[in-house]
């Protein structure tokens, strides 16, 4: 008998994490006082005019489905917000509103990826970007970044990897797990190199807002065939909302309409009135105070952390901080929880290249838990290196 | 040059009914009173007790990522439903909550199709069922269904229809687009073939509920490796919250949660917090007074509508109707549409078997308005017959 399940299923992988959120939890039912620094969510919710919009959403019954691309008002709000923010013009048409940038991600998955075409992602990077492309049967094939390269892709190494069946690149900047950001100068060689081939440039800007030390940027404006995904999940807070969206080019939005009509039928309503009100001069300001606090945190950990554990690379964005623990990192992992209660990401969730030395920390938890967490991780290090 | 988007982009069809839905809107803006009988949601919203508990979830910033599989208390409490509404044992642990029955629908279909597989869907049947199969590159074979079968697949159909290839039959009951109910006999003849065949009976569920003179049932329990899918859109009311669940063999269900993890992370939290509330006392009075009302519309609008066109299968749940309009139904609804405002939905939409002729009426509007549509509809078939 055949198995049950399908080969994609099998294939793909779970989230080592889990194990160490359940262990967390089961300490947590025991009494103990953990300290989570492995998920990836900010510890703020929406801001308040958010919130509330949300509120008169659900009160007026404004629940129905709405149109596959979106609500045209908040289409445009981003639009607007490309404009203000990065002084780009994006035509609304142009961007469409997905569940989360899971929605995002599955459905340009879809749509640029033809069984055994072959996606080049950055590794360590985000699993998912690997997971979507099996998902619709095309192959991940890994970038090794590293310290060398700030743990991102280079233009020459995309030239190295690329294959005729290649169909493009995806990569995220802000890094997750590294924090690292691609220079404007390098992704624009990537783009240069991706349209000679025919290629596509998917670009995972999630993290966009979260940039400390220096301002966001964008990768729309860039030569050829470019789709940036981004989200409300992270710079605004919004991460179980489930609401994201995609700037497509032009030629292909009638395609991803087509096929998001189907894989999702629309975003969730409420959580798209409530986004308009994400773009108010009173949500932006909340939003920019968390992330000054975000960069405080991170001006405060990686330097404590360093005390304990290497850190190859300075992250300058989203709120991650990736170590190299110098042994096996998921057991690393598992004894830090065990022995003081921090719990963080085994790096093995990230890629095989040199992922199982690695443990992530996402520090997402406010400076006297961080400052708990670091003295906690400072005396674990000591005896795992003794050991 | 290669095209710029997938195969599968291009052979997944468009709803013919957006069109519908854009003359509609069109006219709607130039001030004419559009009776609106395409659109697959209930005009109800949620009950307030759910909506409250929307709010309190939003309010109290219960809005984070929840487990993959969904809240616990979610699913123990959808559990307790179905030993509740159908005296079936369901144990929790094998209920995933998902982002709509799309999301369902999504991950089940990643779960269970290898490329090349083919699944047994019946023609008419709602499009998803194909297009979800050909996303994982699998190939949806229809079985024709028609008047004689009450529009529902026989255990004759699969029987005759199934190959070393096939991996199993999707079917809906009560149907979209015919509102038609399989009989727990017929379904049970499949469900034992299908399980000696080691394939998989894959059952949407969504307008389980909405049933008429008769009580709703459900497919759990039959022998073999049967899904159940399900949806808060319908009978909950809930349409653009997207939230639904899939129960699962068990065997199952740790694949499920780990394309899961990676396809959606999780389903909107507010909206998990909210549906707590739809299993109350209070929230089912309102929805079964909602099921009754339906009735009510129902044995008002298919006589009525039968004074127009032919309506060959009598509805026994959901809340459409199909009418074979002897001729070509995307004409008749389009000129039904500029003639007498009533906007209702092509067949062609639902498949390629005797589609061309039909048309969707849903009866999603208060009775006056049904009045009015069903005197238009009249009016507009006498033309259409001279013509």
């Amino acid at each position: 008998m055949t198995p049950s399940t399908t080969r994609r299923a099998q294939e793909i992988e779970p989230f080592e994490v889990m194990d160490v959120l359940s262990r967390a939890h089961a300490l947590e039912a025991a009494g103990r006082h953990v300290v989570h620094m492995e998920i990836g969510e900010p510890d703020f919710t929406a801001p308040e005019p958010v919130v509330e919009a949300g509120v008169r959403a659900l009160r007026e019954g404004r629940t129905a489905y709405t149109a596959t691309l979106g609500l045209p008002a908040l289409r445009e709000a981003i639009s607007g917000f490309y404009s203000a923010k990065f002084q780009k013009a994006v035509d609304a048409k142009r961007i469409a509103i997905t569940s989360g940038a899971s929605g995002g991600l599955l459905t340009v998955a879809a749509l640029y990826v033809n069984p055994g075409d072959e996606v080049l992602v950055p590794d360590p990077g985000y699993p998912g970007y690997r997971h979507f492309v099996r998902a619709f049967e095309g192959v991940a094939r890994p970038l090794a970044v590293s310290a060398a390269d700030n743990f991102q892709p280079t233009a020459a190494m995309v030239e190295r990897a690329w294959t005729p069946r290649t169909r493009g690149v995806l990569l995220g900047s802000p890094s997750n797990p590294t924090g690292t950001l691609i220079t404007p100068a390098e992704l624009k060689k990537i783009a240069l190199f991706v349209e000679k081939r025919h290629g596509v440039l998917l670009v995972d800007e999630i993290y966009q807002g979260l940039v400390y030390g220096a301002e966001p940027s964008t990768a729309l404006g860039l030569p050829g065939e470019v789709v940036a995904i981004n989200s409300f999940s992270k710079y605004f807070c919004m991460t179980g909302w489930r609401l994201g969206w995609v700037v497509l080019p032009e030629t292909s939005v009638r395609d991803f309409e087509k096929l998001a009509q189907h894989l999702f039928i629309s975003a969730p309503s409420a959580a798209q009135h409530a986004a308009l009100a994400a773009f108010s001069p009173e949500s932006l300001k909340v939003l920019e105070e968390r992330r000054a606090e975000f960069a405080r945190r991170r001006d405060f950990f990686v330097p404590e952390l360093r005390k304990s554990l290497a850190v190859p690379a300075d992250p300058g964005g989203a709120f991650y901080v990736y170590a190299d623990c110098g042994g096996d990192a998921k057991r690393f992992c598992l004894e830090l929880l065990n022995q003081e209660a921090v719990a963080a990401t085994p790096g093995i969730d990230f890629g095989a290249n040199g992922t199982a030395r690695c443990v992530r920390f996402a520090y997402t938890r406010p400076r006297p838990e961080l400052e708990e967490a670091a003295a906690r991780i400072r005396r674990f290090a000591a005896s795992w290196r003794a050991s």
